[in-house]
């Protein structure tokens, strides 16, 4: 648990740690979020975090609270003072405090929030033998490309996996085709040796993890495809995955009753977890 | 402003309000909300919005706080506290505090806030001459029946809206018919002589005002069909207008470029308008 929280400029014990309750980010969803992994008490891929939170905040015109060093300085300080090794850093920023009114208030003052915690590695069970994954309409907005925390759809989501014993849920589009987990991206590789994985766009977050993979899939030699897959595809896929800032990349091995290929983790998603692992340890290594 | 706000149990100044860091309400809106409006001191249609509010709480399986009976006292208590005349009580309803987790959590207990305000009169201008309203494309997730605090799309229709100049924003969805506005329903006379609304369903929020609307409609002996109307129909309808609880009933006199009708408030609009003042001032004085 974080024990201490950054809140506008204070660092609070985190009992103490409140917003108001004309936040917009309480009373409208209006604001933005980033998780970024902290490995050896280093950020990582802490540069693209911030490239995309900016482009988060631009495209929902709320002003950046402080310049991006002060900013990187203040997630530092968070991670030093929680005394995280291992485990995340989270980052709330709102449009501000005002009476409401759904328009954006004349005058408002960014809001910033920041939790930072420690991290258990993932139990050996989930990566050898894979996780399961259940199957949800995707009934979000249209644009999921912001990392707002307008997350309610993605609450009943992950509400549902949790339900059916699953680790994830997968919101599947009208036209069958899979956008992405709950709090991931959704990855297969086809019987052709494929490995498929939706391109960016509005529907869905263009995960920090999933570009990361995709620079390691290259180097791996795979053969990579940026397009919609089905979600009949992905039952019938030799392997899937998914991505994310808490879960690296964790072999998906049922999805609903469907057992993907043998039932094990396949030798793909094993090769990028790996990859992804010496990634988090580079990050971590780093000046 | 609200001077005096009612958090889970206590009143306390408003500067003063806050909620927790990971209430739920502020990192997922995972929440839901009620506007109730207060005439001469008392609630407008109180039942109807407390029937909503817990059909809200139920889709999402949030619990009430307490009994309903003890909610009404503690709304009473905040609309007296705030000396509110004639006005409008907010309550929002989130899920709890828990560390951060999409899933719901084990034990959460629902947190209550609430707040109170005076309002002023409409100015004669916009009920006389009527409002604008601008079109906006209908981004929004597929649950609109459910009164949640997730409302960034309705955020950013509204601002387009004030920066049109405009009073509101219709949402259109991809068949082009309206939806409903950001914060109002939508209603058109069509030439033929037809009161024309979108029946219920989970495209849009089934609105206390809408249906105390439909009643007094019915009493005045209109032709009313709830279906889905285009913004091509709207824009060459012979009145429109929008109603809220804010907003009672407002009439529409320009949609984009158009004007409707002859720019003026239609007769129906406000035949509609002054019944419903006539009920404000009947649940105003309900014992």
């Amino acid at each position: 648990m974080s024990r201490i929280a950054y809140v506008n400029g204070r660092y609070l014990p985190h009992a103490a740690a409140r917003v108001h309750i004309e936040d917009r980010g309480y009373q409208f969803a209006d604001g933005v979020y980033e998780v970024i992994a902290v490995a050896r008490g280093r950020l990582v891929d802490g540069e693209p975090h911030l490239d995309r939170l900016e482009r988060s905040l631009r495209e929902l015109r709320i002003a950046m609270p402080m310049t991006r060093a002060a900013l990187a300085a203040a997630i530092a300080e968070t991670v030093r003072r929680n005394r995280v090794v291992d485990g995340s850093v989270y980052l709330q920023l709102t449009r501000g405090v005002a009476p409401r009114d759904h328009a954006f208030p004349a005058r408002a003052h960014t809001q910033l929030v920041m939790t930072a915690k420690r991290s258990k590695p993932h139990p050996r069970a989930w990566v050898e033998d894979g996780v399961k994954v259940v199957s949800v309409p995707d009934i979000r907005w249209a644009r999921c490309d912001i990392k707002s925390v307008s997350l309610l759809p993605n609450v009943l989501a992950k509400q549902a996996a949790r339900e059916a014993g699953a680790y994830e849920a997968w919101m599947v589009r009208e036209d069958g085709t899979v956008s992405e987990g709950s709090s991931s991206n959704a990855w297969i590789v086809t019987g052709a040796g494929e490995l498929v994985t939706r391109a960016a766009g509005e529907a869905i977050l263009n995960g920090i993890t999933r570009r990361a993979v995709i620079s390691l899939a290259r180097e791996e030699g795979l053969r990579l495809v940026e397009r919609p897959f089905t979600l009949a595809e992905a039952k019938a896929a030799r392997e899937a995955f998914v991505t994310s800032t808490s879960s690296f990349v964790m072999p998906v091995t049922q999805i609903d009753d469907a057992v993907v290929a043998n039932g094990k983790a396949g030798s793909v998603s094993l090769a990028l977890r790996r990859r992804y692992l010496a990634h988090l340890a580079a990050e971590a290594a780093r000046a």
